[in-house]
This record gives C-alpha cells, structure tokens and sequence, in this order.
C-alpha cells in the first residue's frame, strides 16, 4: 500500500468522522433539542457540513486518489474504497460553491413554504419555490451528469444508489403499473374484518414491548439505543445506531411496524464490517439496499404469519388477553390493502403505485415536459389511472411528500426498488435457510440474520450495485419474486 | 466597522458553532451514548478539535485580528471581542502541534490510569504517567507564559479564568488557611442532630420535583432540558442549556442540591447576550464567575433558612408528611459541617480548606519543589494542618480527584474564588433589593435573577474580570463576604 493510499484513508477517516458528528446532531435536533436550540443547531450543522465539503473537494483529495489510483498494491477492499472516493469527489467538485449555496437556500425556503402550503392545502403557495428548486435541480443533474458521463435522471438516481440507471427502473416500473392494479383490486375483495385491539396501551409498557422485540429480532443496546421523535428514523453510526418511534396509546399496531421497519435498516447499519468504519467503502451500499433490509425485516419477516403468531402470544403475554390479538386477527390487520391517497400510509401491494406515480411526475417535471403549475392536475389523473381514487385537495395529493420541496429528485423509485429486492432475497435466504419460517415463527432470526451479515451487510459497499444484488440475491434485480409474494399473501387463502 | 473586522467576526462565528456542536457531543456521551459508540466518538470529538484549533491557529486569523486591531471605528464590544479573539489567538499559537499532540495524549492515559488507580488506591501505579503529564503541563505552561509575558502558573490560572493572577489569589487563600480551621471546629461544635428524609422516594418524583424546582427559578425548558448522567453538569449551549442530575431512591438530598448547583451555571449561559452568542466576547467571563453563579444559587440562595422554608413546604406536599421535612430538620441537613477527606463532598466551610491544599501542592509540583513521589506525604500532612484528618489511603486522598490526571492545573482556585464572589454578589444584591429574602422565602428569585442578568449574566465577557467584579460586586474580590456569611449561618444561631 503506497502512501498516497494511507494519507487518502486518513482524510477520508476525517471525514467519516465528521459525517458522524453529523449524525448525532441531527439525531438530538429530532429527539432531544428544546425549540430555542433551533437557530444555533441549524449553524452548527450548515458549519460541520461546509467544512466536509471542503475537506472533499480540496485539491489535495483530488491528488491523493490520483496517486493511489497509480498505486499497484491495493486489494480488492481497498479498491473498492478508492472507487468509491473518486466517485463522491467526482460529484462533488461538480457542481461550483454558487451552485451549492443556492440549492441550498432554495431547498431550505421552499421546504419552509411546503409546510405551510400543505397545512393550507394551497399549492400556488408552493408553486414558485418548487420552480425554483426544479430548476436548481435540472441544472445541478446537467452539471453532475456531464461530469459522471451520465443522463440527467440517471445522475439523480446515482446519488441516492450509486450506479442505479433509468434504464433498469423503466422496465420494472413499466411492468407494476400494469400488474398491481388488478392485483390490489382482487386483494381488497379478499379484506378481512379486524378488530382494532381496544387499548389503551399505556406508552411506557408500549416503549418496553417494542425494546424487548428489537432485542429479540438482533438489536444490540450496547452499540444503539431506542427513542421517540415525530417521525420514526433510523441514525446515528454503525456502532452507536439510533433507532426512533412514536407511540400513541390508542394506536399499538402502526408505532410496533414503524419500529420494526427502522430495526431493519438498523441491523444493517450494525453490520457494516468494523474494519471500513468511516471509509467510503465502509458505508452502506445505497438507499435501494437500505430499503431493502427494512422492509425484508417489516414486510417479508414481521408481516408474515409464522412471525404474527409469534406476536399474538407476545401481546398477549404483555397486555393481557384481547380478541383483537388472535393471530386471524392480526393478519386482518396488517394484510389489509386499499386504494388511499397517502403513500406513507399505503399497504405494500399499493405502495409500489404511488411510488410509480412520482416517477412519472418527477422526470417529466425535469424534463420540463410538465410544467410545474399543472402538477396537481397530472397528480390527480395520475391517481385516478394507478389507484383509482382522485386526491379532494393538494395536501392530500401532490402536496403529500416534502422530498420535491426538498429536491430530493430521484429519491422516491428507491423505496419500490428496496420492496423488490427485499422479497428476492427473502426467497434466496428461504431456499438457503431450511429452518427459517419455523425460526421465525418462535420470533427467532438469528439465522436470516448471520446470512444477511455475510451476503449485504458485511459487503457494505465493496460491490457495485448490480454485482451485490446478483450475488445476493442469485441474479438481476425482478418483480417476479415481488409479485409471487404478494400473490401468495393476499389472494392464496 | 471594517471589512477585517467583519471577516473575523465571521470566522469566530464559524468556530463558535463547532465549539457548540462539540458541547452537544460532549453532553451525548455522558448522557445518551452506548458503550458501543465510545471509539467513534472519541474520534469524533477529535477530529471537531483539531478543525477548530486549525480554524483559530490559521495564518489569516492573526492577519484579521491585526488588521481589525488598526481599525478605528469598533465599539466597546466589538474591541472587547477583538480582545478575547487576541487572547485565544495568542495563547493557541503558543502551543506547537507536538506538544499539544503530546498534552493529549499524555492526560487521556494518565486519565485511564487513574481510575484503575483510584480504584485500587495504588498510587505507584499513577506515578509515572502523572510525573509526564506535570512535566508536559509545565513546559505548556512555560511558552504560554511566555507568549503572554506571564509567570508559568499565572499563564495556568489564565486559562481557567482570564485575567486571575497568584497575586490576587495568595493573600485571599492564606487568610482562609489562618481563619477557616476555628470557624470550622466552632460550626462542628453546633452541628444540630438531623433526621434523614425517610423515602424511598421514587425516582420519576424526583425528577419532576427537580424540574418543577428548577422551572421556578427561572430555567426555560424551551431553551433547555434536564437529564440523567453519572455525575452532575451544566452543558449545551445558551439557547440549549444541558443540566443533568443524578437520583437515588434513598437520597433526596444530595440529588436536589447538585441540581440547583447546576442550575445556577444554566442560568448564567441562559442570561448571555443573544447578540453576542457565538463570538468570544459572548461567552461566561471564566470559571471563577461561573462558580459564583452556581454556588450563589446553591449556597447563598438555597441553603438559606428562607428557601429552606419554602423547600419544607414543597418536599411536604409533593412526597408527602415527614418529620425530616421540617425547616428546623432541613438546615440540620444542609448546615452540616465536618472534618471530610472528599473534596466533592465537602460543606461550604471545610472545602476552600481543601482547595488551599491543592493550590499547595500543585504549584509546588509544577516548581519542581515537590517530587510527585511524594505527592502522598504532602497530602497526608497538609489535610493534618488544614482539615485534622489524615486520609486512611490514597483513593481518599491524593487519587480522589481527575484533574490533575486531565492536566487541570490552575483549576481548583476558582471554586473557591468563586465561593468567595458568590458571597460578595449576594451581600451586595441584598442592599440592593430590599424584598430579596421575602422572595426567597416563597420559592421566587426573578428580582435577583434580574439583577444578576443586568450586572453578571448580561455583561458576558465584555468586561476583564477584576473590573466585572468590582462593577458588579462593588469592590475588587474579598474574604470578608464569605466570612460573614459564614459565621453568619454558623455560629450565629
């Protein structure tokens, strides 16, 4: 190993530790910070983030990687990690400071404006502010684009998972807007009534119940730890991870799933090899295997029927006897599918539709094929084609997501793309691991677990994306298993 | 006001904020953090120092600074701030990489030494690493002192709190040393019997007695929060004010005085100019004023037999009738006195005892006069001549506290310079508001708080100590106060 590679490990180190500086920040701003921090906090970060911007675009980075990139002595990790930093220098020495700043203001207003527009429900509130953050965005793609030799779309797409093309979403997409329609269609005849378990559940006895099930599904409290924000996240570092829910006492079911999905994404942080800490190739390998590992563990584990049983005994157990915890009970619940209007609310056979419906909606906003004043007309037809129901205002249609106001552009396929993968490799582990499903029906998935540490989380992000997916998961990203499992689900039975 | 000026402002400003990102990671570990995260932040908090001392130590700082210095139109604050941007400036330049690297290194081993030490009282074992962190602190000090034309232990003393000179401390220190020994054999001679409050008391009480409590004397929980960590703190920042207490079932006492002791330091960042937050002259004047504020509150304010009456009131309707809870029972708790061996545990009257001890012997250490081999000795005779008690080993004596392992030399005279303040402070806010103790008696400090914002808080560092004291305290810093407070509460009864 020459020493362009050690001193560029070393930079990067400083770096990694300044994104974790940056985690626990934004861990405390959502869980722990009284309103009059807000101001202060906001500086801090803006200043943390400036000077890890600098730190990766300085000159001295670019000829670091250069000269490892000369070095012959590498191995297949250390490659990887050099890769990976070319990559983020690459994108970042793109776009020119102006740029940088003014997205940022402009993301950082017109996320303000979306709060108010959406409680409103006014969207030419939003209307210039989303202008302007479209446009920002269009010329930030060209600008990144043109330096990764790629498509405008494809550079959005490549920053959420790197190496993610258009070409690869088209077909995919293409085939769910023709399949879950009928499918949702045929599922929500088969509805089952549900009792709502009656409550109410005293939140503490909740927050204990939701502790002891991560504790169980692999969560390690010595390296993480459990809290409350307004919305469930998953942050922190891989050996600090920082799991939060929200509980209501008359509402046990929605905090429990929301957790679950967050230990997903949280087991995969936990682990992430201990000896790439803080290296590019260290972090995870993008927001479409992220997905992936959430809703493996919320969808294709803690929705199933071998794991409900196990919870109907656990509940039980824990609040005492209730119909409503009748493990037929429970799959009424959380196999129940509609035609809503909220994606964050939506069931995973129509999740994959609203989904579809941004994807569409953003490229042709980008593109400038839809202008950005007809977005809630294209929304509502959008919905009346994929889901079947019309939006009766904006905050209930396109004024839903703060990911445009925030110009996370290329954002929203990640979450279909995670489902997909998710029931692949369920099925791959299902046919490597006989004992699974009776493991999981004693709430046990220890094994799953030691199987996803060797094939995703161990692997970080040595793996490009296709290559991973394919070693994982025993060939290209698909529906088909996606869709065997949603057909097994909801119209078997 | 001068472009230099403006451009330094805006790079204090950019240190300011990574000094509080600092604060908040800092407050995480003791209070929030697993085991687990404990390398990566350590890392973490590195990485934020060596920017913010690159930031405060770059050729361009001295340069602003300079070029402000010529500038002509900067008003009292503005030269204030330029002042204290001076003094950082001069004192981290003073400083070579090697041996700041050196410093740090040296204490975080001889920190990790000495709890294994203190745990098995083996002095031996400390010994070396603490001969090298004296001898490192020494020569620190030396160029220091140099560059700011001070004697070594001046240029220590400095640190802690601008502007302090042995000068100032001896004469104050060795009338202590003469009159506090009978002061103290006549307290102990009416020390009054003391009924312990009964409990258990239930923690989650505890806590919301403790807030309730704190929220009286004028802590915003908007702008601040009360938590939970192994030893007491006042952290955060002014606009998120960290206070953190510890609670034991069995022992309402102590947990309920360390709060409001913290709370006195809360109420002093809560009180800094909002205009000046961030920049140098914005922050607390020194660690001598920060203990005013603390022990102003604890001990001028809180052990006082009005507030004790109103705290017997309140103990009484919270955790219910008990006859410990009586005024009389309450001052026979908190006006105790005894020949201890632990600092931290000591009344108000015997602790300037120990901290004229440790003046002692640290100055002594740092001139070479005293061998750190005989470190034990020196203690042992000098707790016999201050205090008429000999420590049965050296966990209980010479091991007992971290800062010297950490390097804190110059330290331990601001908590008695700061008693003594705090006692001046108080005389002259009573002559100054005729109502204070009618108020103190029904639990409501907003006339002193006040008072202390307008003289103390507000003022920030905008004034060199010796002229905020007399400003505030209406003559420069002296024993007298304290004395008649003391025999006041003691001897007078």
């Amino acid at each position: 190993m020459g020493w362009h590679y050690a001193a560029l490990e070393d930079r990067l180190a400083r770096l990694g530790h300044l994104e974790g500086a940056l985690a626990v920040l934004n861990w405390d701003t959502a869980v722990c910070m009284p309103e009059g921090g807000s101001a202060a906090r906001g500086e801090q970060i803006a200043t943390l983030r400036r000077l890890a911007h600098d730190l990766l675009t300085a000159d001295e980075t670019g000829e670091l990687i250069a000269g490892a990139e000369a070095e012959s002595d590498l191995d297949a990790w250390q490659r990887a990690n050099l890769r990976e930093a070319r990559r983020r220098f690459v994108r970042a020495r793109a776009l020119e400071p102006g740029l940088v700043e003014a997205l940022a203001r402009a993301t950082n207003r017109c996320e303000m404006v979306w709060r108010e527009a959406r409680r409103r429900s006014d969207f030419a509130l939003l209307r210039p502010h989303l202008e302007e953050v479209v446009r920002l965005v269009r010329e930030a793609a060209e600008r990144v684009g043109g330096a990764l030799g790629l498509e405008p779309y494809d550079a959005l797409l490549d920053e959420y998972q790197p190496d993610l093309r258009e070409d690869l979403v088209r077909p995919l997409f293409e085939r769910l807007a023709r399949e879950l329609p009928p499918l949702l269609e045929a599922a929500i005849a088969r509805n089952r009534p549900a009792l709502r378990p009656g409550g109410p559940f005293p939140l503490s006895a909740q927050k204990t119940f939701v502790r002891a099930l991560m504790a169980r599904l692999g969560f390690d409290f010595r390296a993480g730890r459990l809290d409350e924000s307004a919305h469930p996240f998953c942050g922190g570092t891989p050996t600090d991870v920082r799991v939060t829910a929200r509980y209501r006492e008359d509402d046990l079911a929605s905090a429990l799933m929301a957790a679950l999905h967050e230990t997903g994404h949280a087991l995969y942080e936990a682990g992430l090899p201990r000896r790439w800490l803080g290296q590019p190739v260290g972090e995870a390998r993008g927001i479409v295997v992220h997905e992936s590992q959430s809703l493996l563990l919320e969808m294709q584990v803690c929705r199933s029927a071998a794991f409900l049983g196990f919870l109907a005994r656990e509940l039980a157990a824990v609040f005492g006897p209730d119909p409503a915890f009748a493990p037929a009970n429970l799959r009424a619940i959380w196999h129940r599918v509609e035609r809503g209007l909220i994606r964050v609310d939506a069931d995973e056979i129509s999740y994959p539709l609203h989904v579809v419906l941004r994807w569409r909606l953003e490229k042709a906003l980008l593109s400038g094929d839809l202008p950005v004043a007809e977005l809630p007309g294209a929304w509502s037809a959008g919905m009346a084609e994929l889901l079947g129901v019309v939006p009766p205002d904006d905050a209930r249609g396109c004024l839903q997501d703060i990911h445009w106001p925030s110009g996370a552009f290329g954002y929203f396929p990640c979450y279909t793309l995670g489902a997909l993968l998710a029931a692949q490799l369920f099925r791959a582990a299902r046919a490597a691991l006989p004992g699974l499903e009776e493991g999981i029906a004693r709430g046990d998935i220890q094994a799953l677990l030691a199987w996803l540490r060797l094939r995703v989380h161990g692997r970080a992000s040595l793996l490009p994306f296709a290559e991973l997916v394919a070693e994982a998961a025993g060939g290209p990203l698909s529906v088909e298993p996606f869709l065997d499992h949603l057909r097994a689900r909801y119209l078997a039975a």
